[in-house]
């Protein structure tokens, strides 16, 4: 196990740590693993909070900051964080009119959010939880009822939360968060398994001339294997599905998100761009905006995955909105 | 070798047009491989321009635009640009106050640079160079007389690129560069080689359970190899070096920038950073900055690279002033 760590169960830990020290403008409650924003409660602003698993950085303690998340919850490696982390970030980021939980789908994130939320409205809070399932590659899957919340978690973090910058109430952000997540549509494919700290060895195993098409973002079974092919093959792959899901037509616009599962160089990212993009171009489909990089990942994973977002006006604007957070920075 | 690609030889060229369609604020001359700023020459500007192999984006081409670079010309994957490139490129964005080379210490950049200076010159263009040679692992290697151009690459195009939008003059630019790169130092590590799509197979052998200590961009050799070690083994090992290199003094400032080579997750970069940190705390030398990502990557190499820039007011001042670029943006 080729990894930059000291021992396999400090791994988050000790990555908060660094985090910390990186990002003054951020704060770790070290004894309950959660990244605050440095002036969380801000005065007059829905809070929004999320969570889930670690090793798919810099979601979501990445995306902490000014027009982004008020906090984030990071659990063990692919595991669930704890209604504790949930409740505690949720009373604190509340400045009084209420907090949304974004929520990506796996059984034990919905379960341990769920809880908090309770536990926080029994304390007068008021919560809003909005879910993505955006993953169109399986109906169920290993952690998961229904889809699987992937890529279009950050987007949704960014518009939400430029909203919520905006003094939107809480039930307008939780309606633009369903906005979003049912505009959004993903799908990912995998070259490589990744190592688990923990646990030592790969996930999962692959051959080595093969590649799993709609696989998840820890590393659960796809729709099908086949043979390793060519960039502009796993584009259509990945691509159809995606915007036969929706399904998208000639005219609409489209912010277009290739994203690396971690594993794979920027180079190759930008060449799968260039082959997503010209797919989109044959159907009439135009890009408004474009993310490109390594945004939600699944530890040292070689592979990729497309989120479409279907773009408004409003998305629109709320996308290029000012945003500081260590993973997605402009206007400020 | 499992890689997004269409042909090896095609990888350069696939991804500078997935370049260009995420970018449209950037302009690729696609014939000559070079990547411009969209608004280049930029009138009252000196330009600044750099170049180098391919593989370890985002750097050259992601750090051009507004307070950066106003072009970059890449090689083939670890191969030096032409001079044809570098000419073609220095004559276009040349506004009339002349044009800065920034060049990495590698003979093939330098003899290319160097050419396409004096072909420059030839045609009334005023040229200076400025040549990065902060890796303090070894004296001479593969590829390098004298010390390897590395991480000071990054933060000098940053710095010297906010100085030209500034106005200096190319004199000026000149001057700031050699500050620059006389008050940075780095060293790198890795963990495993890379393949490079050409060649099919890993650069260099590492044993499964071995590490190199003071390895290349392009895997040229370290100073040794020895077993893996633990995140906080390997901090000393690279940080040491690098601060007695100096020597930095108790009381510095320093930008610290942690590196990852590509393949390594960023949870295990922050951990890295978090141990980094605890080193220059223990040394008395203060953080005033910090960068902590992939940004001089070695394609999927897994394993990091410490540099650190001693930090006055003037460099605190133009690491902050606003960039524009798809690898660093902030400020706008």
């Amino acid at each position: 196990m080729k990894k930059l760590i000291n021992a396999p169960d400090a791994v988050v830990g000790e990555a908060l740590l660094g985090m910390e020290a990186a990002h003054p403008e951020l704060v770790v409650d070290h004894e309950l693993q959660i990244i605050y924003r440095g002036d969380a409660p801000v005065a007059g602003k829905v809070g929004v909070i999320s969570g889930g698993g670690s090793g798919h950085e810099p979601m979501h303690g990445g995306y902490v900051g000014m027009g982004m998340l008020d906090a984030a919850c990071p659990g063990a490696v692919f595991t669930s964080p704890t209604p504790d982390q949930m409740l505690a970030a949720t009373k604190k980021v509340d400045a009084g009119r209420g907090v949304l939980h974004v929520v990506k789908n796996y059984t034990g994130d919905i379960m341990n959010f769920e809880m908090a939320a309770e536990l926080a409205v029994a304390e007068g809070i008021e919560v809003k939880s909005v879910i993505t399932n955006d993953d169109v590659a399986v109906e169920d899957s290993l952690y998961t009822a229904g889809r699987r919340g992937v890529g279009v978690t950050v987007l949704l973090e960014k518009t939400v939360g430029a909203a919520a910058e905006q003094g939107r109430s809480l039930d307008e952000l939780a309606a633009l968060g369903e906005k979003v997540n049912s505009n959004g549509r993903s799908m990912g494919m995998a070259l490589t398994s990744c190592i688990v700290p923990a646990a030592g060895s790969p996930t999962f195993d692959l051959g080595d001339d093969e590649m799993e098409i709609g696989i998840g973002i820890h590393g659960e079974p796809g729709r099908y294997r086949e043979p390793r092919g060519t960039a502009a093959e796993i584009a259509e792959r990945i691509l159809a599905p995606v915007v036969g899901d929706f399904p998208l037509q000639r005219g609409d616009t489209v912010l277009a998100f290739v994203n690396g599962m971690g594993g794979t160089p920027l180079l190759e990212l930008y060449l799968m761009y260039g082959e997503i993009a010209k797919l989109l171009d044959a159907r009439g489909i135009q890009i408004g905006r474009s993310l490109v990089g390594n945004y939600i990942t699944s530890l040292e994973m070689a592979g990729c995955s497309v989120t479409l977002l279907r773009l408004d006006d409003e998305l629109t604007e709320l996308w290029d909105a000012p945003v500081n957070t260590p993973g997605l920075r402009w206007g400020v």
